[in-house]
Formats: C-alpha cells, structure tokens, sequence
C-alpha cells in the first residue's frame, strides 16, 4: 500500500442537461479513490454520517481500498446539489450541507502515515495540515484547494502548499491564487510558494503541467456523450497519483503518463452520474483509451 | 505560386492590456499572407482604398507575393476598431467602417486561377463563391466564416461550403454552425455540408482538427507575453495553408505539421501588434518553436 488520499465522501444531487441524479455516491475522496484504485492500493481518510448507505462502500470493499481511516460520525452525511448547463465546463453549486464534516478531524492509521504518495483533496486547509502533521518521512504530497479557500483561508493554505511538491488546481483558482492572468507567470508566482510542479486542470481542453521552465501540454479526448462532469477533476487527480504510486517514478516522463492516466480516467468518469462508469471499468479500456489519447496529440518531429 | 488567398485589408485600431495602436495594418488576408509568405509564394486577392499607405506594403513587396489581384478603388480603405479585456481570447468590436469592402468585386489574375490551394478568408460568402467561380481545376479549397455570415447567410455559406475541402473556424461559431454544443457531433454535421476536414480554433487552448473518425488535438503554447491576438487565427491559417503549398501533401500526418506550423505563426504574431513580430521573424525561430511545441505534447505511448 502506498497512497493516502483525505477528502470528501458526499451524497450529490446533480442535474445536468442530460439527466438527473439524487443523493448518489459523491465527494473528492470518492472520486479519487475510484480512479486511483486501479493502479494502486490505497487507504482513504474522511468521514460520513450514520444515514450513508453502507452499499456505497461496496466497490471500494471489492479492491484494495482500505476504509479503517473512514470515521463514521452522528449526524448528516455532507451533501452537495448541484447544476450543469450546456456549458458542462461550469458547476452551479445550488445547496451545500457540511453537517459532519464540520466535526471531522483526520486520524491516519499506521499504515496510512507510512503511505510514500498522500493526496489532499479540496478541503479546509486545515484538516490538510492536519494530515500532514501525521505522516512520517517525506511523502510526495499532491494538493486540491478552490476558491473557497483561496479567498478566505488563505493563510492556511499556504502553510499547507509550503509541504506541498505538487499542487493541483484548475485555470480560475491559478489565476485567483497567483493574481495575475497569465498562466505562465501564474506557475513562476506558484511554484515559489511550495510546490514544485503545478498541474492547471482545463476541463473540456485538457490541463498544462508547469515544473520549473519545463511544460506539458496534455490533450482532452473530445467526448461525444458526457452525463455528468462532477468528479471529474478527483479522477484526473486520482489516476495520476495512483500511477505515480503505483511506479513509484516521478521523473517528468514517467509523471507525464500518469497525467495522460488520470486524463483518461477523468474522461470516462463524465460518461455516467457519480461513479458509475468506473464500476465495470476494465484495464484493457484503460490501455485503449490511453493509445487513443497517444493518437490524437502525436505528431512528427522535423 | 501555388497559393491564393482572398480576404480583408484594413487600417485597425486596437486596444488591450498591453497597449494601442492606432490605424495599423490588418485585415484577413494580411496576417494570413505574411504567415503563408515564410512557406510558399502566393496571391494576394483583396481591396484597398485610396488612402492606404503604400508603405504598408514593403513586406509584402519583399517577398513572393503577388499584390496584382489587390485592387485599389476609389474611397477609404476598410477599418475595424476593437478592444481586449484580460480575457484575450474575445475581441470586442467597437467600430466598424466597410468602405471601399461594398463595391469589392474580385478579380484573379491568370496565375491565381491556377493555384493548387486556395484560401477564402473571412468575408461575404458571396464574394468567396465569386473566388470559387474563377478558380481553375479543383484546388484543395480552405473557408474562413464567422458568426454574422452563419447567422444572417447562411444560404451563402452553405453554397460555398459545398466546394470547401477545408473549413477554420472557431468554437463558438462551430456550435452556432452545426446547432450543437458538442463538438464532435458538430463536426460531423459540418462535414455533411462539404468540408472534409474541420478545424475548431480554440484560442489559448490550440485547436482540434476533424477529418471522418480521425481527431487531433493540437496543443497550444502558452505564452508569457502577448501584446495583441487580432490576426492569430488568420495567420494560423495562413502557417497551416503555406506548409500545405509548399509540401503539396495533404495526408493527415502531413496536415498535422502544417496545422502545427499554423499554430507557431500564431504564436509569433500574437507577440507584437498588427503583424509586426514576423517583419524580423527568421525560418530558425520557426523551426525552433517547431520543437518546443512538439516538446510540450510529447509524452510515451505504451
């Protein structure tokens, strides 16, 4: 077991202009888990309340997911409602329920602090920290934030981006964190406050990796049927933490696969509501879909 | 001479973040030639006034471009006025004067008639159908459009997308085209018109290129400094059309270098204002921004 992740466990609500789904399995640290376990064993950390059905747990029971840092509190699972237009790019949170979530405080196994890849996933920062505090050695520690706390908690997050070697957030918050709009100064201005790559997630147009003067540009598959884009950004984060994990390699080569992985991951996730589309996901789609990625970015040299 | 291109010459005026300028030079059909013009000789079809500063043309002069298909009437020369916010994927039009653009009526010379590869840059279908009327041969035939032709002549679009190999347009003007936010859906329905290949402009994100099932997805670099996008999807077209003249070879592998050539000129004359950053511009910055690109997309297949 090497990968750690800490994040959400929702029950969504989400409407989108093709369909609709009530409380179905949701949350950061669902997403990621989902993606990240077909590469590598992982041990996920959050919190639920007494009304989660425990059939939601069944996929993760059924691989090497290890739910002994799952705590289970009284009280309201947390809840989000949201809304995608046609522009599947933009989320429109209508309603959030923190509930238990307001009472969480991480508590890592053993195995869990001694895990060599932690993931943070977009939470207060806080409770980032608060994991942080708890592993040994030096993991590698990728970080998710939002807006959220780039406004109003900034401070925090700061502290924990200073133990952060990758930071992994989309085009807006870049923008917001850094102040300024140029993606490229955007990394520089990141880059000197902790983490030394910077992932910019782009939706629908793929993401671009900055680490030091080196960039990489990697593609979105252009999709022809999308249900549901919640999570998107968890699996993409999720696939590649769990290839890096799985490798144990994280020279610029080998982490430009893992982010073709994650990209490959994120663009089945948004075939179906919640996580659905992962459940009798294959490797050999995973391999397929990875050459097809190939395909379309390849072109030759002079 | 193996090129045509028909499109505007204009005085513009434009305004962004980084500066001002005042009647410059611009117009389709001039950041489109001076890209082309690093690639292949070609013929300039256009319409200017008796005000224009002959000046303007020295670059042009300077090179393998045939200006006896570029008309001078009586009257003032075609302007566009417009601004960048910090958003500089979107122009925001302030003024716009047709001028001596009303009585255009083109007329190509003997040897644009028999050119392989033909360019209809942005302007009244009409006038592009005009173009496809003296055109000898059938010549592989590029269209640019954009919203105020798709929305209010359609009919004439469409005639002249009939006899297009090619269509360049961007985003939004491919969902307003094809009725259909998804593009891949889009792009099929478009290749139902005429073209057999579609390429959808994406700004700072690159573009997409459709031909039948085949998709590539060309990166776009990101750039620390950029003084004014006018022209960018211009010379794109015209980097991609030039490559594609001077090699002759339209395979797919091929048009992908050449869609990589067009989004290297774009990068070049989104630099300065008008087409100022290709007047010094060598065949090694090219060729060296060549492998930059292809160093930001590269990554293993497995």
């Amino acid at each position: 077991m090497s990968l750690t992740v800490i994040g959400t466990v929702a029950l969504d609500s989400v409407e989108t202009p093709f369909g609709k789904m009530e409380e179905g399995l949701g949350g950061s640290a669902i997403h990621f888990s989902a993606a990240a376990s077909f590469f590598s064993p992982l041990a996920l950390i959050a919190v639920i309340g007494n009304d989660f059905p425990e059939t939601h747990l069944d996929f993760f029971r059924g691989r090497e997911v290890d739910l002994n840092g799952l705590q289970r509190l009284d009280g309201r699972t947390f809840r989000w409602r949201g809304r995608y237009d046609a522009d599947l790019n933009t989320a429109h949170t209508l309603d959030t329920e923190l509930n238990v979530l307001q009472q969480f405080s991480p508590r890592l196994t053993p195995q869990a602090r001694q895990n060599k890849f932690v993931f943070l996933g977009n939470i207060d920062p806080r409770i980032q920290i608060q994991v942080l505090e708890q592993v040994e050695g030096t993991p590698f520690v990728a970080v998710d934030t939002m807006n959220y706390w780039i406004q109003g908690h900034r401070k925090n997050l700061l502290l924990a981006l200073q133990r952060a070697d990758l930071l992994v957030i989309n085009e807006g918050e870049a923008r917001l964190l850094a102040e300024t709009p140029n993606l490229v100064k955007a990394s520089r201005m990141i880059c000197k406050l902790g983490p030394k790559i910077l992932i910019v997630k782009r939706g629908e147009y793929g993401a671009l990796v900055f680490r030091g003067e080196e960039i990489f540009n990697a593609p979105a598959l252009p999709l022809e049927d999308i249900q549901d884009p919640t999570g998107a950004g968890d699996a993409f984060a999720g696939g590649l933490m769990g290839y890096l994990a799985k490798t144990g390699d994280t020279s610029f080569d080998n982490f430009k696969k893992a982010v073709i992985y994650g990209s490959v991951l994120a663009s089945f996730i948004v075939e179906k509501f919640s996580m659905d589309r992962l459940r009798n996901l294959t490797r050999e789609e995973i391999e397929k879909r990875y050459r097809q990625f190939h395909e379309i970015s390849h072109f030759e040299t002079l």
